[in-house]
């Protein structure tokens, strides 16, 4: 799924993880001229590894090789903070652990973001399904049927990846400003002249 | 804490690491003629960083920097599978991946073990005060009054390292064998005669 491109025509990279213990997603996205774009998206199968260690280190290993692969300028993380108990959390935790790792072991930065948060910058419902990520995603980043994965974890990645590009983007109500009406107030500069 | 001593001397080093959110300890143990002693032990601080990113960037920085000094074979972690709540699990579990990142990274096998079993192992009693295991520590290793730390975070690291060696010092009934005599009866050339 890597489209072998030149990664120079991209303004900025963004890798998303959507870290988890049987099935990692990953995805790529580019942006150029303020547009985003798919590079490429993948999973990392952990489920073959029966040891727990063989699992986070396939996760470093992979993840490291990603980074360094497509120098992502931000890594966006999907981290759920409940789960169903404290054993899988401990779990999620650690594989979320070693990813990060991955990234701040080259220093890229690293931003979280809930999975309701990641729907709702999606496809507008924090409670959307999936498939209904994924359909979203392929219209607004134009990927062709035939690269979509049947594994869901891959677009959930890309998800969290476009979802970062999105927050980032939003221009930022400054502290102390309680309204936009407050913050044109402060910067008449910033609003365009008919 | 480091005596700057030469790591040669020792035919095995333990990386004992006791993961924290808000102190990690370490400890570091060298076995000679199959005799345990300490060879440095101490605390990373991590309460003064306000980031959680910049704590578990900390924390791998820390272990791949012990890791890179002091060349251990192995790394054993103490690890409490259960806990308060799902939110304290998910952190323990980033803090408990990226110092295994750390090992990974560098081709140390890690084992973890149970803070019961370590106090078992210890002191002899699977209930034991970190004060007790301290102190027990301190007798075993032969350890100067003026090295120990307030945080028992470092103590309880070096437990950690202990309890493996003592574990990985067993003679290992093979899988098949339920019992001394049967272990005997299969291998009488490991009999010493009088």
């Amino acid at each position: 799924m890597n489209n072998d491109c030149d990664l120079q025509q991209w303004d900025r990279i963004i890798i998303g993880i959507d870290p988890g213990t049987n099935i990692m997603g990953y995805g790529i996205l580019g942006i150029k001229d303020k547009k985003p774009a798919m590079i490429a998206m993948g999973i990392i199968e952990l489920n073959k590894f029966e040891s727990h260690y063989l699992r986070l280190s396939r996760i470093f290993e992979r993840v490291t090789g990603l980074i360094q692969q497509y120098l992502p300028d931000e890594m966006a993380i999907e981290a759920p903070f409940f789960g169903k108990n404290v054993q899988s959390m401990l779990k999620l935790g650690r594989a979320q652990g070693v990813a990060m790792a991955a990234a701040l072991n080259r220093d890229v930065p690293i931003i979280e973001y809930e999975p309701r948060k990641i729907k709702m910058a999606i496809t507008g419902n924090g409670a959307a399904s999936k498939e209904q990520v994924q359909e979203m995603l392929r219209r607004i980043l134009n990927i062709p049927q035939e690269s979509l994965l049947p594994q869901l974890d891959a677009t959930d990645a890309l998800a969290a990846a476009l979802c970062h590009f999105y927050e980032s983007s939003r221009p930022q109500i400054e502290k102390g400003c309680r309204s936009w009406k407050e913050f044109i107030a402060k910067h008449p500069d910033k609003i365009k002249k008919p």
